[in-house]
């Protein structure tokens, strides 16, 4: 649906530039604060786009831009999920109610977009890493830059946030990260860190400190001295000891907690560590939703919302959708009923894989192990070790950061049977670039002892969940079975067929035509072949369509069998051409010295920019339109006429 | 070469088990130390392997053994380059000649040999994620188990351990994690996480602490108290922080540090965090090549070595092999002494990438970022974004470790031109499964934005850097370019051919014969064709041979060039099948439509166990012999005579 007109904004809509800024009263950033919230709220009630996190970082993204100059200094935002008042204060304001949408601006941080935005992002805990690099590659330049990065609490819990301190803290670069400290993750806060986070926060920490150091003193000689000096003592104690001591370890030097919703305050902050050289931590609190009290209560539902009133934040109701996510959660609790082996294991997204319900169900048989993906994968490994049935439940581009561990801790120990299932597998959408699942075909299959399998609908991936569940408690079992699904509705279809159990490698004949050609579909791109070659009609008859199900092991025999009878087959996923299910069966062919002239549907080997996932299929030749055209051009029909007269 | 027979070890070869430790006097331990430092030594100068790490864990081992009961108990080593003395008490000392050779023990841990060694390792920095699983997965058993991980100060770097140990922390998980501290990695030691275990060492954390409490006891009002209290003052202080609060901090009770070769003490130690529940950190010290002075001396001279006296350490003379890596660092330093902008990464490998001279020519243009690969990529992109010309330098087994970032930090930010080599690419050898390079193309393929290639010898690679330097220095660059060459020396070989200057995208025919059948291959493979070609005689006279040097983007047009004159083609790869080279060109067939018949060789879809690299190659058919006898089968001809008898 198209954006409604935004609400005037004047102080924002007449900012040429973040050197304007310097130029606004107290009052008027008071004011341009306010404009840039409810332009955040508009925009993503139309189009979705990340909310909370965003509203939490107005005044300081303000107040960056303020104190530094980024036409020359170097801003980082890390996730990039909290970087909308920077876009809207970089030049962006006027086009930002194409948030997310074809040919509108990114939902992050984009180097096409805007010299302000130094890399795409979207994947966690890189920032500080790219800073060092950034600071190091300025080291000997000739003049001064300073390097910033923002970076939540959230995604310190990511191991490689802590690499970037390690390093920078040994190479004393200069570069200053702004802990974004709001409290919490996308879901609930975990992990130690963030005790950490939470004593310097309430002081608790000194007072643990001062506990211990008390009871010290009173196993010293007891004298009046002592109990006189007890007090300075406490002060001299908490001097000595930085609130920020574990980043100080590290080499940096901490400065904080400010309050990132004091403009004021922070800018001063801000512009007391601009002076200074080597690592720095400014610890700034904000608060997810800040300034907007709907979404202060309830951060996790104001995440990434869409269609909700922005001054109530009541939002429009809609019928529960029947996602591919949902049928996961829904079998996997059903799944763990029967079986108290099974445990699930989540990287920060409960809510967004489904297995939120799963743990409040089962609280002690879900983890969720943070921002982390590379420790999900050993964790399941020591799991199943032990005993346990672990599900593990990734998105597909997130499952990329544990890939070496998926290597060694998964395909290496052999036969655990690890159940991993690839949420968000394919195109995903408006989140775009950084979020499409479309790689893991190519990147799975190498690796050995993985099955790999895709549901054409939610029958499918029910029946693929209990099949993987039963298979791995019987002898010789794989190393994993990977289940790729997409950010998507499960479709209702009626196949025509009585779904043929499940047995590893074997395919399924969805129709049978006496054609010569054959068509293999992989996943959701089941039903779009299904629908496209109904389109097709009489033209259509002939066609023979087969749901693949495994990628690996492919159904090679079948394959060899439909080749006697076909001369041309066309393949369709949606995963890029390279490596994917279409190579699997170029292979294939190869390998049995079949006489089968391949065709391949896919993305193409480019980067896909943000859209509606519909129009991402589309601009591939996905879409069931698509499909149907490339049909018509391997039978060499014309393309105007067929689909509206039904002859030959 | 054949072992040479082992010295006598006479309490070592009669230990049963490990349950047999406990009946041995502390004399008897000490000569058993002796014995097993002895073997190890013997066996790693006949085989190679690790010694230095695994002198230092003889104690810890005997140790561990004498205090759990790990058939019972679950013990995991971290990287697993130091578990050999935990090998020989558990029984495979009878065996244990056989290291690192074809159907002999293996020189990790390895759950296929021993119930002992729970899971197959190689790679750092995993093991304290597993061992919280499996310490969750035995939470709610009837029976108590101890979870124990033994992992060192280097792997400590990797932020995955990070992740595993704020895991633990969250989950109070009942873990104990022994840090095997030796003071140093395979390499220098890096990082401020190092800065802080050096602080333990030498109590100059607590001089750190000491000076900053006293300078604010400076500024309290002054007093005779004040003063006489100061040394009272200094001892509650030291009792008052903790040395391990770092990792107190993380959810673990800290003990140590301990000396680790002085086995009553660990015994002790052990015992002690034995009774313990949560999540327990023992900090033991121990010396790289312990007990053995050549070792102690230079710890990294002996970190893999191989051919030396195992009384004296005096290495054989070998003249110096002229290797891949060789190559590399000489063409680095000739393209840094004449660009500035050049700068070289290595995640804790600069002798094996052969980084390490470079860094000595120019420290200031050399990083080693520790064992953090995904930060090095990073890093990279963040140099690339401020003007350097970075060359990231990984082993092709270790860069899967950074796989994401790769993904996002280099290909998204597109442009940046990040030039990555894989060393260590295609079978390693004794190194066995973890250590294979055998993935990349696969992985690398899918995405979007890379350029691959492979050299065929040392010129090649000479030229493909230099190439790669500068292309990237003109507009229209890609996001990076990688180049994987072999564990081998470069070889020496006559091409009969003026080699052709590099293109994007442009193969090289080697020679072209007017039979039916080309055969393309990649990198170290275009030697061995070229040999098993001349091997044919008569019969390879027909032969077309092409090396692709690029397998993104392929030469399409040649390829469909030479179709037009040839029927079938031969690809053959130091790579598995499933989305390798061959896959590459089976797609390339299909989406021009080419009449070909393609034939594949290349590592079939399963583990490659350690062995020479050349029985490795041989058992895939991918050395000169399988690969001439590939060719005969696909040209139909015996395999008996011919290449006796160069007749038709």
């Amino acid at each position: 649906m198209p954006a409604p007109a935004p609400s005037p904004a004047p102080l924002l809509d007449a900012l040429l530039g973040p050197a304007d800024l310097r130029k606004l009263t107290r009052d008027e950033l008071t004011q341009l604060a306010g404009e840039i919230r409810l332009r955040i709220k508009e925009v993503v009630s139309a189009h979705g786009g990340h909310l909370a996190s965003n509203l939490g970082t107005v005044e300081l993204s303000i107040a960056l831009h303020r104190v530094f100059d980024f036409s020359s200094d170097r801003l980082l935002w890390d996730v990039g999920h909290q970087a909308y008042p920077h876009k809207l204060l970089t030049g962006r304001a006027a086009r930002f109610h194409t948030n997310r949408q074809q040919g509108g601006v990114s939902g992050f941080p984009d180097p096409k977009e805007s010299p302000f935005d130094l890399a795409k992002v979207g994947h966690s805990s890189t920032a500080i890493s790219t800073g060092v690099g950034v600071a190091e590659g300025y080291r000997r330049s000739e003049h001064r830059r300073a390097t910033v990065v923002v970076i939540g609490d959230g995604a310190l819990t990511g191991g490689m946030a802590y690499e970037g301190l390690i390093n920078a803290g040994q190479l004393k670069s200069d570069l200053i990260v702004v802990l974004n400290d709001n409290g919490q993750f996308i879901d609930a806060p975990t992990g130690s860190m963030h005790l950490h986070l939470d004593r310097i926060r309430t002081g608790s920490m000194y007072q643990h400190l001062r506990k211990r150091f008390l009871e010290t003193l009173k196993k010293l000689p007891a004298g009046p001295q002592i109990e006189k000096l007890a007090e300075q003592l406490e002060l001299a104690a908490h001097k000595a000891i930085s609130p920020g001591y574990i980043f100080e370890d590290l080499g940096f030097r901490y400065f904080g907690p400010v309050d990132g919703h004091d403009l004021a305050l922070t800018e001063e902050a801000l512009q007391n560590v601009a002076r200074l050289k080597g690592p720095i931590l400014l610890h700034v609190m904000t608060r997810k939703g800040g300034g907007w009290q709907p979404a202060v209560a309830d951060p996790l539902k104001y995440h990434g919302p869409k269609g909700f009133d922005v001054s109530s934040g009541v939002f429009q109701v809609k019928p529960p959708a029947r996602t591919y996510s949902t049928v996961f959660a829904e079998t996997l609790a059903a799944i763990a009923n029967e079986d108290d082996k099974t445990v699930a294991i989540t990287a920060a997204m409960p809510s967004g894989t489904a297995l939120r319900q799963f743990g409040q169900a089962h609280p002690e048989r879900m983890f969720d192990v943070g921002i982390c993906e590379q420790h999900s994968f050993a964790f399941a490994q020591g799991l199943a070790i032990a005993g346990a049935r672990p599900f593990l439940a990734h998105y597909s581009t997130f499952a990329q950061r544990g890939y070496d561990q998926l290597f060694q801790e998964v395909c290496l120990s052999r036969d655990l049977g690890i159940v991993i299932t690839l949420d968000r597998a394919g195109l995903v959408g408006e989140d775009g670039e950084t979020h499409h699942g479309i790689y893991d075909i190519a990147w799975s299959r190498c690796l050995p002892g993985l099955v790999l399998m895709a549901p054409r609908d939610g029958a499918q991936l029910d029946a693929m969940l209990r099949w993987s569940h039963a298979q791995r408690q019987l002898p010789g079992r794989p190393a994993g079975y990977c289940i790729r699904y997409p950010k998507d509705e499960v479709p209702q279809v009626d196949w025509g067929v009585q779904p043929a159990p499940l047995a590893l490698g074997k395919a399924e004949i969805l129709r049978r035509g006496d054609g010569n050609l054959m068509v293999w579909a992989y996943g959701a791109s089941v039903k779009v072949c299904h629908d496209a070659i109904a389109d097709l009609g009489e033209h259509g008859r002939g066609i023979t369509l087969v749901d693949a199900r495994f990628a690996k092991p492919l159904d090679g025999a079948l394959l060899a069998e439909l080749a006697a009878e076909h001369g041309e087959i066309l393949t369709v996923e949606d995963h890029v051409l390279p490596g994917g299910f279409g190579s699997v069966v170029a292979e294939e062919i190869a390998d049995r010295g079949l006489r089968l002239r391949l065709h391949r549907a896919g993305i193409r080997d480019e980067l896909v920019p943000h859209a509606s996932r519909e129009q991402q299929l589309a601009a591939h030749g996905i879409d069931r339109a698509g499909v149907a055209k490339r049909i018509r051009a391997i039978l060499g029909i014309g393309t105007t006429v067929i689909p509206f007269t039904r002859t030959a």
